[in-house]
């Protein structure tokens, strides 16, 4: 038995109003990397599906210079970790807001050294759900998805998925003992998300990580300037 | 280097309004809860830690019979599962929505056949954020987190995490694959939700099962009726 439930016409209305001042915001921002040369990643998942570890990973095999603007409700746990790798790194905590919006990315990004950055991440609040609305002026999107989430997150969370550049099928390394079932994943997120390149990498052990990495090198350097 | 950002008065003051709202139809939820002898658990964590996975295993364990009420954005994939069990169930589909409201959960508790049932679960919409400010009318709050999350979900959601009765740490199966740090992440329990109960359990290999389900049937037993 199943119950279809829409948002009440109220709520709709408020969120558009908010979206729209979002998406103004966020083609500010668009403007303002194209202007200094910066391809912009909104790194995007659940909680724990190894967003920073992932960052944590990349950034000292990047050819790019690249710096990373994180988004938590509490803590700066993200940018602690993220500070050993050398990249420049600031941190928005949220408070009880659960993604985050282009205003905030606009001030962060105020507050960083982007000198000589050719690639800015931003890592999102871990929710497959609402920051999907919410244009930050990236470029494109990273979305995560870890093996041991189960194989059908991408039907479930459809909207994030539909709006992914790229799948990460992350900590791949846990495949075997998650017991994963990779062909089904694989299927549930070209149903999905068709338009989305699919990488796979563990952060731990390093696996699939070169792949990542000059897949992203790509990016940047077919990225139109001015 | 760390921005704090409170979201705007403006979307304060519609969230409040909602909450009002909510809160009165969570009201009549708990008295009709209460009146039909009916325990109510909202069983909440990321998408991925095994909600509807550690209900498959607590429903055949069960000394009570127990009905679910499950939320998604899309699919109802997680009630067919729960359909095997033989328990009564009734699957929510949200749409974009982030979370469960006490009205949808009135609404498919009219859909359901609650004879005979003592215990009611609410699997919610799998965010760690958003549903903690939504009481549905609930007895009881289950918060999982699994240990493939990484230590600190706690810190990092601390509304959701002070808001719940228990906290289950979840695929514990998975422990040594993942490197999970247990004693950091009971550490960060105890400082962000001192009131839980913690209770571990891998819905996969049976450990903690029966501890889990002899704590919810101790609640539902001792609890007030009439």
């Amino acid at each position: 038995m199943a119950i279809e439930q829409a948002a009440g016409p109220r709520v709709i209305s408020v969120t558009k109003n908010l979206l729209v001042k979002n998406a103004e915001a966020a083609a500010r921002n668009r403007e303002a990397f194209r202007c200094r040369g910066l391809y912009v990643v909104n790194v995007l998942s659940s909680p724990g599906s190894g967003k920073t570890a992932l960052l944590q990973a990349t950034l000292p095999r990047l050819r790019v210079r690249a710096a990373v603007v994180v988004g938590d409700l509490a803590t700066d746990n993200d940018a602690r970790r993220l500070h050993g790798t050398g990249a420049p790194v600031v941190q928005i905590t949220t408070g009880n807001l659960c993604h985050l919006e282009a205003d905030m990315v606009q001030k962060a990004c105020a507050e960083i050294d982007l000198a000589g950055v050719g690639l800015l991440f931003i890592e999102n609040v871990g929710n497959l759900v609402c920051p999907a609305s919410y244009d930050l002026g990236e470029d494109f999107r990273v979305v995560l998805m870890a093996v041991t989430e189960g194989e059908d997150k991408p039907r479930k969370y459809p909207k994030m998925f539909k709006t992914a550049g790229a799948v990460v099928v992350s900590k791949t390394d846990l495949a075997a003992a998650a017991g994963f079932d990779r062909a089904a994943a694989l299927e549930s997120i070209r149903q999905i998300a068709p338009q989305a390149e699919v990488l796979e990498a563990s952060a731990r052990t390093g696996d699939g990580m070169a792949a990542w990495c000059t897949f992203l090198e790509a990016r940047v350097s077919s990225a139109p300037t001015g």
